[in-house]
């Protein structure tokens, strides 16, 4: 890729920022003259820059130096943090152009911002990474960093159309994120392909992303207990994207992961998240509340209730369900499941639902969403991939193939 | 403890930081007032609150949204955070008193503030934990926080002769701390005996220590490769602790761990510092050179030569030695070694040296440093007891039963 391509594909990303984000409104900061300047101070030679002039934007949750910070929240409105978040400090050095910081809700929890849908305005982009995925959904930007507590970059990423990417619990580095459970809180990617997946992924997770897919993989089927509340055509398409992936070579096969255990996983993410954001934002809870969404103080006051005791409990209950999981997936290269339990809803409903979500984030296990189909109301549909801890490389080889089979048979 | 009791402690301490505090200088921010206020914001039924009135003193690289957060560094001279680090936020929720914030290296690196030790002004009281671990063992107050790197807890616990512990890495969330490097940092606890120091981590590590310390416990004798570099007087004293636990019932076992991988573990703590913290700080030193001490210009110009590929090859040999220090483990309890090569050296020559630490520290195994005699000069000497990764409870446990038997047995 040629400088004068870079800029060209920058200057087309600006000025798409400029004509749509009076709808899409995926921004809390953004300046393109700013930009310009990122753009300008590259190296003559960035032969050694993995992402020179690739553009991403900042969920606003990852500190900046040099753009302000919110966390999404009225509390933090004038909060200017020194100091780049480590996340954003490895992209500069890749040489990327930090294009703006991404609508968030509060805290990335659930209080939500203005950003809706670039497929329809009416519906909601999901949440808590709403700006960045619709930044990327919309093409204003090649990549941007969310995050994932609950379901937030899996389900905002399935329905927008994107790829999204959820890596293990802790391979990247959360330093300078504002948090909401420091438990449970993890970096997550997107782009709208698996190419630029795994371009930012070789960046942030210093892994060789190079082995080769198994030639047949072994693909557990599993709609999970909470496939009941689901949307019919989310779940025809499930089935659709398994057929697809079978009649491609795939070997699907069964997964026994003892439902009332995993179903009992998406309270456990509940507690843990609402105890851990109860001590993180006490005091601001304390001195601010007036600033603070409903849902935010329903969160701190719910978590200020949480004893120890509890924590610990549903803490013991994750360590037994990891160690089943791991057991279980001896012979399993990856889960196919539900990212989102349908299309975007309305915005007025709020975010979505994390229920397809919660367990695997709890769990700390890499998920990686493809888009898939198109629901009832022409909105996207995509399908969930779910690996054993630790191997999100072999997810990453996993999702390239199964993007080039999905791509190969048009599903609708 | 009565909330007389703790009244009478808290003046006590704090006319002791009053008279002491122009020699030891451990603080980088105290207001006595201040801390008056949050004693009286204590609830009337202090009776859930584990840590209600206990005074603790915070590493100045951890944010507190009521003091100043420097980093010890003139670059963050004006940073006022709006938003506690999570360890804090913790310790306020327990009932604690946040006494002021200590002195630390830069970026809890090398480059010193002007702590002494309170055993004798002339020497160092090690670093970069320095005011944390100089305030506990000069009685301003009961207990610190500090963090470790390279050898930042372990080295300066040992110089001032307290109790120092360094959990697991990953145990204790660092959000809100300033990093040195992402990939190691580890919070540090201090305190004057065992029973604070479990107190204090049945708060900061959510986990049960009630567990029994073995009857029998299988400690293995290690001075390490680098016993040639330890001082005479300090080797004698391992020497003798190996003695009295013996006597005292404790099995003194061999270990078998390859000389050559663990002590390359030293050059891999370095470059991966190195190479972390010059991501962290590249725009600190692209615009604040001039306001970075030496040897954080240093460390950050030698981190910015270290490529992606030397970083993953380190990171390749330190998941070697875990592996291999996780299998010579699986019949020992603890590993004896030094916590630091001898008495604290003269504070002109630096904060002293993290050789026998380096190792510890990016293994992510639990280490805790035990007072056990005097060196030549009159200076506190100590030992180091090191458990398997996540065995904290068995380490704490194991730390209560030595210290007894030190204390039954007077060391010289």
């Amino acid at each position: 890729m040629t400088a004068l391509t870079r800029s060209q594909i920058l200057e087309e990303q600006l000025a798409r920022i400029a004509s749509r984000e009076p709808q899409v409104r995926a921004w809390s900061w953004h300046d393109a003259q700013q930009v310009r300047e990122q753009f300008a101070a590259l190296p003559a030679d960035t032969s050694a820059l993995p992402l020179a002039g690739v553009t991403v934007g900042i969920k606003d949750i990852f500190d900046t130096y040099d753009m302000p910070t919110t966390y999404g929240s009225a509390a933090f409105a004038n909060h200017r943090p020194q100091h780049d978040a480590y996340a954003v400090a490895k992209l500069r050095a890749a040489g990327a152009l930090i294009i703006g910081k991404t609508v968030t809700t509060e805290f990335a929890h659930q209080h939500a911002g203005p950003t809706t849908n670039p497929h329809c305005i009416d519906r909601t982009p999901g949440g808590s990474s709403s700006g960045s995925a619709a930044a990327v959904a919309d093409d204003m930007v090649t990549m941007a960093l969310g995050s994932q507590t609950g379901g937030s970059t899996i389900r905002p990423a399935t329905y927008c159309g994107i790829v999204g990417f959820k890596p293990t619990h802790g391979k990247v580095s959360l330093e300078g994120v504002g948090p909401l459970s420091v438990t449970m809180d993890t970096i997550g990617l997107m782009a709208r392909s698996m190419t630029d997946i795994r371009l930012l992924s070789s960046v942030l997770l210093e892994q060789d992303a190079r082995a080769q897919a198994p030639a047949k993989p072994r693909v557990a089927w599993y709609p999970s207990p909470e496939a009941p509340q689901a949307d019919p055509d989310a779940l025809r398409a499930l089935e659709r994207a398994r057929d697809v992936l079978q009649a491609a070579g795939v070997q699907i096969v069964d997964i026994d992961l003892p439902a009332k255990d995993f179903l009992a996983l998406g309270q456990s993410n509940r507690l843990i998240m609402a105890y851990d954001a109860a001590r993180s934002y006490e005091v601001v809870y304390r001195t601010q509340a007036a600033n603070l969404g409903a849902s935010t103080v329903k969160l701190i006051e719910t978590g200020l209730l949480i004893t120890d005791e509890q924590f610990k409990k549903e803490l013991l209950h994750v360590e037994k369900c990891k160690a089943l999981f791991a057991r279980a997936m001896l012979d399993v290269d990856a889960v196919l499941t539900l990212g989102a339990p349908g299309q975007a809803p309305l915005k007025s409903t709020g975010t979505g639902m994390s229920t397809f979500n919660r367990a695997w984030t709890t769990l700390g296990v890499p998920c990686l969403t493809l888009p898939f189909a198109k629901g009832d109301a022409g909105m996207p549909l995509g399908v969930q991939f779910v690996s054993a801890l630790n191997e999100d490389s072999l997810l990453l080889t996993l999702g390239t193939k199964f993007e080039s089979i999905f791509a190969a048979h048009p599903s609708v």
